[in-house]
């Protein structure tokens, strides 16, 4: 159809659409498509007005258009856009259409709707639009078009007026790129199908005879696993080769490899297999470079390779498992040994003492240095198990005691050192906001409500500042949010003047009450050892020295974060504040654009585990 | 003096005030005084008006003023209170004066500075100003005033004019209640005092001379237990009884008990005497009703007591100790396993089954009940570390595979029924806030901005209701923030259309967060031995299965808790408010007193802790 000259189209667009609604609210298909396509109104609208009565009545739409070029018209014009909530918005008036199939796409559910009626209808007479309706689909359905294709040369249709394979396999060329159409009958592993497209399209035979020919004088599976290679579908690649016989396997290892297949190539094999073992090697060999050498150990170890798993684990310090296969392979004694002390100095460096002592006590058979090992952890009441257990109470005396008098002290100078930072920041905090709050009614005051500078002055405010963060008081850091913060740190600088120097403050004050707080069952277990070595006074001191610590900082919560603390950009009111600093930062809150900040967010207030009994009641 | 009348004391205050800060600010004490002796000003402004100058300047004051009685008068009208922040507030114009001593309250540092002054001066002629100024601290000095008067009465002043004990005791008994001196002359240990202070009262010497006698026959320091005790001074008399004679050590005990002075009384025993060990014993007794059984057995520990402190360990699974002790004793080898399998059997029923697995294989030497223990606690990886130990793997068929199978199933049924839940409170919530804000539009709108019904659906609104707390999505609760949590979700009822319906879905919603986000590690280990068992199905199920249930959760988190969420108070603007609606909303948060709600606070959004790390690679 050639386009039509301007004037001809001038009609009042809202009038048509009234008229087209009312025809496809009365099924009247073929005078809604004979105007729109007149009209060029996208013929999506045809399902969109109503998807369900659509879906319901398509025979009635089939029958009424009568025509395979229409139809086909129809499918190749769908899109997934919604026409009446783009294009051609509905009426106020008139209800909201629910969907009919939610999940699915609705190019999918119109085309399959779409094929289920025509073939049961006629599959010859509406050949064509049949295979419309596989190419249009979302990930188009080549193959099966391909196939049907083939069909129709294999059988042809009798009836009079019904598409030769010769039109179809033309139309198909018309519709979808001649290379895609080439590698997808490929895909069908269909040499006659291959040909049939090769020979339609304007490929040379010079070119892909050969590589045909080639094809067919290979193994099956072995044939297909090619043909999935050079279609770069590794993993159907990776079936077909496993298949096609052992002598192949070393091919399989290396496309394995290549294409990372290790979970796929794993479950094509039983566990019992020497394939399955090597897969396993390789795959523990890509996971111990990926990190994961706990992970390879597994795989390793349930292959039956106890050695190298043995490797693995210890490489990881999962100690557990690699004492398991040690003793599986069965280790000597004296290697065994060796082997848990090895681990044991793995896991002090991770100040995992209390593992490491396992290990030392156990399987090295060295109890002083296990002792140690929990003495150095301050696992108090573990060490003293030891000590009763393999009689070594001279110990206590030359190292448990002495241990014990340090830790108080190092205890009470972490948490002086805590209290006193705590106190530095929070003063430091009231000024900062003090000086905050007064430069920005002072801002709001003097320049008036249009003021955008008075922004700078705000809680939200989004500069950026370069320099580090130059503290940090957490000994113990919870991994979690690790990177989350790091990233926020960047932005928080707790230099004096620095913009989010408030924030920055807030931050460390919070990291400080998590430290402190967290030392709870710590500090519970050392109070315990001292009573029990008769070191009241000094436990005396440590327990009011933490008390009063906790109290400091439950006590400064309400100050550091004051309720309505998040909502510090509601209108400002208070003794200070004019009528032109409430108008002007009310303005300001609805100006600001929603969402927009990717600013560090206000740090919350620290919970205190108050709940965690810590004190001694024989110490007060 | 008497009262005038009325007319007399017409003066206009601000004049009286402005001239008596002149003659303050010029060191004219005496005209000052006397002004305002004559119109009842309160002589604490001498004081208030500038602390600092009057301290300074506290021999001027005396020499001016140059009378015991009207340094009395202005001792005896000394408060605590600043006059000039209350009574006779500074003119505007005037610096804020600074505060001389912080810390030290104002009546004492008055008192001590006039005293001091005082005896440097002239002691003997300002005596009863001195009196004074001990009785009217805050904890007034009676013993050192009662004192002084026993030297005035050894040692008579030879100054003409100066007071004798006798009028000074007059002095004393006219201030202060006459038993209160009695008594405190009692806690003087002075008997000449006593007698004294009783002629001078008008006590009948029946009554009082009997006691004393008798107190005089008694050995010294049980003498001042006796009238320690009589005063209800227990730690002084426990002290006195103490250094009173073995013979009274029953009584000792007795006074610790019924006053519960145990810590004191352990500090004046030494540690190795049988006081201390007798002492101990009483303490832990108290300690164990207290339910404090571990500090109990560590004191009777400690005292040479290891078989009650056996019992007070076992009695709280305190089961590191328990042992100990037990092997200090030394238990024979039969008890300690019998011992070991009642302790492991109360850590099984506090789900402490690595522990209870402890015991059962090292001290009762039960290897396959410790590596049951660890199974039914999923503590895969240490159970396989014992069975290998023990070379046990037939358990590894008969138990630890099953039992892999069955948490498989467990875990899978449980996340889904929290899934399941988490949906059905999420689409709950979105309905219930819909409702609320239409609700306070509507109201807003119809009924204009003094609609004071409108608060009620505000995100504020501090109805309350009565019924329960329906729904308990916590496996795992931490014990910190159970009390106060219980105290709100008396407020919050899950049933539909409850007040606080919202908050009381966001809470259960947060609960489910944090209780499936809990499952981390315990998923990450069921995964790996599961793997090790070649059962990757069931693996890449559960992983499938936990990994979507986090996704979900986490993608809810930004709607449950939207940003801006606290500050919801904020003035509603949006497409569907008016002029009126916002307008009413802004002057209704005006309104609204600060901080006068005792609402539970609204969840705040739980942290995911994506930093830990379950998934496992092998299993994508």
């Amino acid at each position: 159809q050639m386009p039509r000259g301007n004037l001809e189209t001038v009609h009042h667009r809202a009038l048509v659409l009234a008229q087209l609604r009312r025809w496809l609210d009365g099924l009247k298909f073929r005078e809604a498509f004979e105007c729109m396509r007149k009209l060029r109104i996208n013929l999506n609208l045809i399902y969109d007005h109503n998807p369900k009565v659509f879906l319901e009545n398509v025979e009635t739409f089939i029958t009424q258009l009568d025509s395979i070029n229409h139809i086909n018209l129809f499918l190749t014009e769908l899109k997934e856009e919604d026409t009446t909530c783009t294009m051609y918005p509905r009426p106020e008036s008139s209800p909201p259409q629910s969907q009919a199939v939610s999940g699915q796409k609705k190019v999918d559910i119109v085309c399959d709707a779409l094929r289920k009626a025509l073939e049961a209808m006629d599959a010859n007479k509406f050949c064509l639009s049949i295979l419309t309706s596989h190419v249009k689909k979302t990930v188009p359905e080549l193959e099966i078009a391909l196939q049907k294709v083939h069909e129709l040369r294999e059988k042809p249709p009798e009836t009079p007026g019904a598409a030769s394979a010769e039109e179809a396999l033309k139309y198909l060329l018309f519709l979808v790129n001649v290379n895609d159409l080439y590698e997808h009958s490929l895909g069908t592993y269909d040499f006659d199908l291959v040909l049939m497209v090769a020979e339609k399209s304007q490929k040379d035979p010079k070119e892909y005879l050969p590589f045909l020919n080639m094809l067919k004088s290979l193994e099956p599976n072995y044939q297909r696993y090619t043909i999935d290679k050079h279609l770069k579908r590794y993993r159907k690649a990776l079936v077909h080769l496993s298949k096609s016989g052992e002598e192949h396997f070393i091919e399989v290892l290396q496309l394995v490899k290549e294409q990372k297949l290790f979970s796929e190539a794993l479950r094509l094999y039983t566990a019992d297999s020497p394939q399955y073992k090597l897969v396993s090697s390789a795959y523990a060999e890509h996971l111990v470079g990926q990190q994961q050498a706990e992970q390879a150990g597994l795989l390793l170890w349930r292959c039956g390779e106890p050695v190298r798993a043995l490797q693995a684990f210890t490489s990881c310090s999962s100690w557990r498992n690699a004492i398991c296969v040690a003793q599986q392979i069965p280790l000597p004694p004296d290697q065994l040994a060796l082997l848990a002390r090895d681990l044991a100095e793995k896991l002090t460096e991770q100040r995992r003492y209390s593992e490491a002592a396992l290990l030392l006590d156990q399987y090295a058979k060295d109890c002083e240095e296990a002792i140690l090992a929990l003495i150095t952890g301050a696992v108090w009441e573990e060490a003293l198990r030891l000590i009763y257990v393999h009689n070594r109470q001279d110990i206590t005396e030359t190292n448990l005691k002495p241990a014990l008098l340090e830790a108080v002290n190092s205890q009470t100078g972490f948490l002086e050192a805590q209290v006193a930072t705590f106190n530095r920041h929070r003063s430091r905090l009231a000024v900062v906001r003090e000086q905050k709050e007064k430069a920005r009614l002072d801002m709001l005051d003097e320049e008036g409500p249009d003021c955008p500078d008075a922004e700078l002055y705000s809680e939200a405010s989004s500069v950026l500042t370069a320099s580090k963060y130059s503290q940090s008081n957490s000994r113990i850091s919870s991994r979690s949010s690790k990177n989350r913060r790091k990233a926020e740190r960047k932005k928080l600088s707790l230099k004096e003047g620095s913009p989010m120097e408030d924030r920055a403050l807030m931050h460390a004050l919070s990291e400080i009450i998590t430290t402190v707080d967290k030392m709870r069952e710590e500090i519970h277990s050392l109070l315990k050892a001292l009573v029990l070595f008769q070191f009241d006074k000094q436990a005396g001191k440590l327990q009011l020295a933490y008390e009063e610590a906790l109290q400091t900082m439950e006590g400064a919560v309400p100050e550091v974060w004051p309720e309505g603390l998040l909502s510090s950009n509601a209108p400002v009111t208070g003794p200070n504040s004019t009528a032109n600093s409430i108008m002007a930062s009310f303005q300001q809150q609805q100006q600001k654009p929603a969402a927009s900040q990717p600013d560090p967010e206000i740090p919350t207030a620290p919970k205190m585990r108050n709940g965690v009994k810590w004190k001694l009641t024989i110490l007060k």
